[in-house]
């Protein structure tokens, strides 16, 4: 079978944890431990979030002294790719040293005009005072909006299109090789009127970008893995319920846009509209079960799986 | 023709230019102007080095008072190869729009025997007191040396043995893609007592790496990139004049190793030795004509060139 995990990258950085980069390592090993002995048996593509590194390195760029202004958040997208890119590849090649292991740089283009660009969303790095804001707006075109009592830059979070180097994952991918790619969702792109490629300021939803991956490497499955061991009904009440099958129409018609299940029920239910293929939401450390059928929300057409 | 070029970290940042991102993006582009016709004709691999590049970020890291130690230079170096791996996929991709481009992210085998772990000998990083310096040995092992009037940390910096990934590259340019990788050297990686692989405190020699990975994917070329036309004998002297075509018997009987020559030298020595091919040391802007023949210094075993 040929897999897609999509890893948060709150799973290699969790919150409250100091960002060092021991314990993200540590973070790294873990999830590794998970997945190796899945990336032994099948072919293998992971791709991660890159939220809580992309922000300490975001605010030790905006700190830097020597700098006249910070890095942009494509630059620093492909920071974060190779640096959780060489955990991963690392901690994969330790694991399964019969497997050849790489991770490659991925950007992810974006539409130009993505309405998300004019009405941008997405808080990014530091927080400050309102005259800095100002400042801000007028010297480096920042989109500056209040955060409780602070400002704080918004970035867009564009919709996804599709991953510029996918056919080169995908020729990995078919010569065995367990690739590592598209972190934080891809470094985001967009074609310019002139026909090259624009790095953009922006942030990629890296599930959304990860159905994109799954569909354009021919994946069987795309898992997309967190803290909670299934989509749930009714979350919050008593008569909350795992969601074990599920169709694209059916996790529609639920509605879970507003929660932070949204984009991954939206990214699965895209993959699987697409490709007929199985797309499932769970636990990290559940990853074999959920490929077995036995754990997590799985989509399918039909709503069945195995099929 | 199958060349590997080797890009000096101080061709993508120069010295006195503030570290920027839109220079160094500036930079690149120039660099890939000159590089993209033999990219076109050719198969081609791209290294590079991160000097300037990781002192930035090792500051930054360092500086962040987050962390409780700064990031080890493997990850420092790992983050760098994303960065510069990025800008310089992104500037192929637009000048060669025909091309398929990827940045692979690559660790380089050292020894861990070597002894230059016991005799680190290369600064990096920040100035620090005779004081900090102590507390640094005493709380996180680093190796301090005087450094003029300040202190400052030293690490070693290995012989490069193979590149870990450089049979994946191959496979990439055997397909016809245009290959980034293994920039700053590769990131410094030693086979631990376990047989596992573990991230070295180390920095690699950009050069003396370049030479291996040439070997590994079968280059019929290595270009060291520089901002020199060419090897010069006599240098500094009324008498000084290039080098165009040369042997390594003769090349190492000039004795370069002092000068900031030496490293380049052994390194096109050793590819040349190992290989029967050719390598060479000229300008970036002279790439073509180094190719054709017609400029820098051309190293091969009877001295010359083309055969």
């Amino acid at each position: 079978m040929r897999i897609v995990v999509a890893l948060g990258g709150n799973a290699l950085l969790e919150r409250g944890q100091k960002p060092d980069a021991r314990l993200q390592i540590d973070n790294v090993n873990t999830a590794v431990d998970a997945l190796a002995p899945l990336a032994a048996e099948h072919e293998f593509v992971v791709t991660h979030g890159n939220g809580p590194q992309v922000g300490v390195i975001a605010l030790q760029s905006a700190n830097d002294p020597k700098l006249s202004e910070p890095y942009p958040f494509d630059t620093l997208g492909a920071m974060t790719q190779g640096m959780i890119g060489y955990w991963l590849q690392h901690a994969f090649g330790n694991a399964l040293p019969d497997n050849r292991v790489v991770c490659t740089v991925n950007q992810t283009l974006v539409d130009k005009d993505d309405p998300a660009f004019a009405n941008p969303t997405k808080f990014v790095g530091e927080v400050y005072t309102e005259e800095q804001a100002k400042e801000f707006e007028a010297e480096r075109g920042w989109v500056m909006k209040p955060d409780g009592p602070h400002f704080r830059r918004v970035v867009g979070s564009p919709d996804p299109q599709s991953i510029v180097e996918s056919d080169v994952v995908k020729d990995l991918v078919n010569s065995g090789v367990t690739v590592i790619c598209s972190g934080g969702g891809g470094i985001p792109v967009y074609r310019d009127s002139d026909g090259k490629l624009r790095g953009a300021e922006a942030v990629i939803d890296k599930d959304l970008s990860g159905a994109i991956l799954s569909e354009e490497v021919g994946a069987d499955m795309f898992v997309i893995l967190t803290d909670v061991p299934a989509v749930m009904e009714d979350f919050g009440t008593p008569d909350q319920r795992e969601i074990n099958r599920s169709t694209p129409e059916e996790m529609r018609a639920k509605g879970f846009a507003a929660g932070s299940m949204g984009p991954k029920v939206e990214a699965a239910c895209r993959f699987v509209e697409k490709t007929g293929k199985a797309a499932a939401i769970g636990r990290l450390a559940d990853a074999p079960k959920i490929i077995a059928g036995e754990a997590g929300t799985i989509i399918t057409r039909d709503g069945k799986f195995p099929a």
